[in-house]
């Protein structure tokens, strides 16, 4: 049970967000830049999904379950990623995952930061960059992983309910690709 | 040195948000509402000295020199606290600072919050309403001790550089007393 009074059945994030949309506006601006206005920056090479599955990761790392289903939900929608393996490969173990050296070597930078952010070391940055990963994806990596570090505080600092239901998580993932964060009703399929 | 080459001579967070001006829009939109506008919320008993002890509170449990220091600042400017001696109390030993039983209680949610949302128990929800504690109190001290979660890994995640003069955390936190807070240039004394 939330530890809050929330509307019932809003999942997740939707129930504080709904309870304080005076709080909800910037940290859904916070998302929409991050993960997607970014993604198309000039100096960016990661894209949408990339970025999705980076706070997956940070989000599993911290053990909580709406985030890391949704972000999984929306990085398997936006990588092609159908039937979910490749976000719980990357969950399971990174290092053998099917994705570039570089987003491995930014996966390692993010879960340093989970850990805390002195654990960031001047070699995981150099072997992101010998990787190919601009100044740009570096902070931006640090930053999803620092927020989500945040939003996962939020979510289960507030015992907050989440369905199981995994065809209610591609239902708002398709709604999150088609008009980003919101807290508005776009995110849960009509009764 | 930083990970990345922001402007040399901006202190902490400024280095990143003057790199990134996209992204320290919301998180500045973020910390007024939560820190200040918040605190004059009909619902809410929390001061906006007292939301800033909060931060200061747990950058110093994530040892993130920079967020303490200047949000004890903050929180000593507001709280008539000219000497500091109350935000080192806190940082010392909350349980025994002189602050109320109420903001105690709260200080245990955010402890709780910030080793990892699962921590904050139903009993640190019930002391804090026995305290005097409402749900918008409770609502905003996860939040903020979430956002700090936050805020310190980005800063020290970056190994951001922060000045050791206290005068000049001094005359920061005049500033954001009067300005709110901005990625602009009142933060640091004219040259």
């Amino acid at each position: 049970m939330p530890h809050l009074d929330f509307e019932p059945g809003l999942p997740g994030i939707r129930g504080p967000m709904a309870f304080s949309p005076e709080t909800a506006r910037p940290l859904n601006d916070l998302v929409n830049v991050v993960l997607r206005t970014n993604a198309t920056h000039p100096d960016s090479t990661l894209s949408g999904g990339e970025r999705e599955l980076i706070g997956t990761y940070v989000s599993a790392r911290n053990d909580c379950f709406f985030c890391q289903t949704i972000h999984g939900a929306v990085a398997s929608h936006q990588l092609g990623d159908t039937d979910w393996s490749l976000v719980q490969s990357v969950k399971e173990d990174y290092t053998r995952a099917n994705i570039s050296a570089k987003l491995k070597a930014l996966l390692t930078i993010a879960g340093s930061v989970q850990q805390g952010g002195k654990q960031v070391t001047a070699e995981q940055i150099a072997d992101a960059r010998s990787e190919g990963a601009t100044d740009r994806d570096i902070h931006d990596t640090v930053l999803i992983a620092a927020a989500f570090c945040m939003f996962n505080r939020y979510v289960d600092g507030l015992n907050t309910w989440a369905p199981n239901n995994p065809a209610l998580y591609r239902y708002r993932a398709q709604k999150v690709a088609e008009y980003g964060y919101t807290s508005d009703d776009h995110y849960m399929p009509p009764a």
